[in-house]
Order: C-alpha cells, then structure tokens, then sequence
C-alpha cells in the first residue's frame, strides 16, 4: 500500500488520518501542535518532527491545514514540505484555500518534479469521522487516478473539477452556498419566533418543505438546544466567505448575497462567537429581536 | 363526506381540487376566469357562477387565489363568502397572504358565526399533484381537527402553527428561505462557472454535499436544461418576499439576507423574468458573468 504523510491533525485531519491507518495504510504523521498524535500512534501512526520528515519517507503527502500563514510555513518553511520532496511524490492539500495559492503551490511542486492536486472537502467533523467526505478535485486528472484508494478511505465521493485551482474554486463556490443557507435558516426562523411561532414546529415545517437543506437538517437539533459545540466553526466559514469574497472580485462576478451573508458573520465574529459553531449567529439575531430562537412560545 | 366549495382553480388550486374528487368528496368549484373547471367537471364536480354560490352549498370553503385583490374581492366582494355564509361553514385560505389580511378574514367570518384558518401550503405543482403539501395552520385547533381528513386528501403533512395569522406568518417565514436558497443556488453556480467549473460537476457537487437543499435538488435539472417553465413563478416569489419584507419590519426584526433576495428577485422582474420559474434568477447572473450557466467550460 502507498506510503502516506499526514501533516495537520486539527478537527478534520485527525479523523481522516485515522481513517487511512484503519484501512491499513502506513502513515507518518506530523502536527505544528505536538501531542496531538496520541490517538493516530496508538492505531500504528509513525511521528515526524517536521514537514521535510514527512515528506522524505512517503509517496503521498496530503496536508489539512486551516491557517494560511501556517500553509505557506509547511510547503516553504526551512523544514517544509518543498525543501526536501522527491521526484514522482504526489502532494495533495485538502484545506480551503485560495485558488490563486492552490496553483502556485502546484507550479512549485512540479518544478521539483512532483505532483500537486488541490483537493478540499465537504463535510465537517462528523463526515471525516465517518469517512464520508466529499473530495473536489484541481490538477491533472491522471495524478488523481493514482491516489483514488486512498481518498477513499476517508470519502464517499470523490467529483474532478478541472485543472490546478479548480478544487478550491469549487469548494469556494460550494461553501458561499453553505454559508448563505445558514443565514437564511437563522433569520427565517427569526422572523417566525419574533411573530410568535414556535421553533420547533417552524423547523419541523423547515425541514419537511421546500425550505429543507442540508444545513437546516444539521443546524435544526443545535439551533434548538442553543448546543454551539463546533462541527464547523463560525470563524472558518467567515474565511471561507472572505476567500470567495476576494476570489468573486477578481473574477468580476457580482455576489450581493455573498457579501450579505459575509457581514453577518463579521458581526457574530465581533460578537466574539468565532470559535463556537456556525449556528451561533442565531445569538446575533436572538438579540436583535430580544428572544431566544429556541423557546417555545405558547 | 364533508362538502367543500373550491375557489380558485390556478396552478396549485386545480390539482388540490382533483385530489379532493379523487378522493370522494362533493365538490363545488369556482374560478374568476371561466373555463378553467373542465377537467374537474369530468372528475364530478359542480360548478358555480359566484364564492356566494359555492358558499350557500358547501359546509367547507377552500380559497387559493394568488392575488391580494382578488382575495379581498371574493371574501367581500358583492358576490363574495362573507355575504353568504351560514353559522358553522368552515373556511380556509391556502393562498399566501400577509398575517394581518388573515387575521382579518378570521375576525370578520367569525362575525357570522363560521369559522376561518390560514392554512397556506409549501410545495409547489408536482406536490400539488400528488397530494404531498404540507399545510401549516394558524385558527382554534379544534376547528382544524374537523378537517384534517379533507387536507389529507391534498397534503402528506399538517403542522399547527398557533393562533390566527400563524399560518400565514410561518409560511412568509419559511419562503424566505426558499427565495434565499435559490438566490444562494445561482450565485453559488455564478462564481463556479465564472471560474471555469463546468456547471454539471458543480452541481454535483452540491447536491452531495453541504450546500445540498431541496430548491438545489428541484432546480438543478432546470438551470443545466435552461428549462425555465414553471413549478413557481419569478413573481410570485418575489410577492412573498415583498410580504416577508413588510412582516419582519412590522416586527422590528432586521433581515438582511431577505432584502439582498429580494433586490435581486426584482432585478429579474425588471429583466421581464416574472412569469417564469424561478431559476430564471440564472438569467440575470448569466448577463453579468458574460456566460450560461449550463455551458461545458472545459
């Protein structure tokens, strides 16, 4: 089986890790954060010191990274991924992140000679428990022919979307939707508490209707149990928004309910609710029309 | 059986009528425009030359008419329910209209000893056809338990609301988030394609992912076909959105993401766009971006 290293073992890279090591895939682990191992050795991880490590031992690297700065440290840092990669290796990236930066960092693989697909995905930590992300693929399509087993072993799905960039661009996309939807679930219910509707029979009507949405079926137990315990955080879906914010504009593409969507997270991040779950903005509305979302009414 | 009086034999009114005939139950049809009951007369039912007509007869009314004039016309009008109605008559409205215009049909029937619900629908002409509405209500519960079979004849699913206008508040509630989610729908593929995604792929992918909702599922064969005939009209849309909007500012309760909605709903209905679907909301986005959004990019 391929050898694989796993460089960021956040909410996400965690479970996916251990879903390779349960497959029987052999995998070299590294974290910024040491002591975040523990759980991958117990299933048979090895540990690295630092991202060179990892790379110099594999033939797939695949990094899981949420902060850019901290992206940019792990491909070009003095002991990053770049500095010590072999010819033939394949570098896959499964954080979002900008278009722009996925193809640069596809140009600098292959100038040594390496591979690199961009490959974000959708499904927060319960999906990358269970193995059921979604992967959106950028680069060459026979590169990703090479590494299907693999991603499988952490996905359901796996959807090619185009040339270097085109992952994070479709994530981009995908998630200005995710985020959009969110909003227009918590303010609908708003509208409904603040004319005297109980939420739960609202929700129940939410999610039997043409308003249904992936979201509303997530968000509709924490919603009503005000439970902001994170499946996916407020502050990670406003830089998702701000990625594709910058990505819109560049691509002269209008996005009025993006932006809408934008500055009502920007509020719930100056609320100081960035690390709690996405549904927390239903606390931003709760004070605006002066009532919990979540008590019943009659 | 009960018997019913229908009024209002439009894209909605004329399939929830057969339903009720299909069923069984007697029933007595009118429609401002003549003409339109053919195909009921052959399932058995009566017609009437005026709501007075169809009320006299009937110890249930059901309206669903999509104009807010034509409503006021038919409940006062000269020929019109209240002038006819005998103490004990039920009547329903399926049609969406604003809380207040509900409340104040219920007080003026329950001046003549009937009784009134809001009783508006969600589901759009496939639902209508099959009998899989779902009716939220808002009226005296104990009116609503004598009439749940004849709704069961239309809908899969009923959902008490609470007092009068109730329905009609959840329904204006839950269409903003379907005309938010459309709108999410379009830009989400607007930045996709403008990117270079090829719109198949994309949609795809939010159908199986996050970003995945009942508007997603229902208007993705629609935008890759640029099928715009109707399930649910640009217009009527944007009326509900108007509602909503004028509703949650009668509320004190900010909503940013429906105004956004709505500003773009009626770009589309500058753009001549009213009379058809909805996803025709692509067709704005298409002339920004300079490209279709069901075009093969690559």
């Amino acid at each position: 089986m391929i050898k694989v290293g796993f460089i960021g073992l956040g909410t996400m890279g965690l479970p996916m890790a251990a879903n390779l090591l349960r497959k029987g895939y052999p995998v070299t682990v590294y974290n910024r954060t040491p002591g975040k191992a523990g759980e991958l050795t117990e299933l048979g991880a090895a540990t690295a010191a630092t991202p060179a490590e990892v790379t110099r031992d594999v033939e797939l690297v695949i990094t899981m990274i949420s902060n850019d700065d901290a992206i940019r440290e792990v491909y070009y840092g003095e002991n990053g991924i770049l500095g010590a990669i072999k010819p033939g290796t394949i570098v896959i990236d499964s954080s979002t992140i900008s278009p722009q930066l996925a193809k640069q960092l596809a140009a600098d693989t292959s100038a040594k000679q390496a591979d690199f697909l961009d490959a974000p995905v959708t499904g927060s930590k319960p999906a990358a428990e269970s193995g059921t992300l979604v992967f959106m693929i950028g680069g060459d399509e026979a590169v990703l022919n090479k590494i299907k087993e693999p991603l499988h072993a952490m996905g359901r799905s796996i959807i090619y979307m185009g040339p270097s960039g085109s992952g994070a661009t479709a994530k981009l996309a995908h998630n200005t939707i995710v985020g959009i939807n969110i909003a227009a679930l918590v303010e609908g219910l708003a509208i409904a508490s603040s004319g005297g509707i109980d939420p739960s029979a609202f929700l129940e009507l939410v999610n039997s209707g043409g308003a249904a949405s992936k979201m509303a079926e997530l968000k509709t137990p924490k919603l009503l149990a005000r439970d902001y315990s994170v499946q996916f955080s407020l502050e990670l879906m406003l830089k998702d928004l701000r990625l594709s914010s910058v990505l819109s504009d560049g691509l002269k593409t209008p996005t009025p309910m993006l932006e809408t969507a934008k500055g009502l997270f920007q509020m719930g991040e100056s609320k100081g609710l960035g690390a709690l779950d996405v549904s927390a903005l239903g606390q931003c509305y709760e004070e605006w029309i002066g009532k919990q979302l979540s008590d019943r009414k009659e």
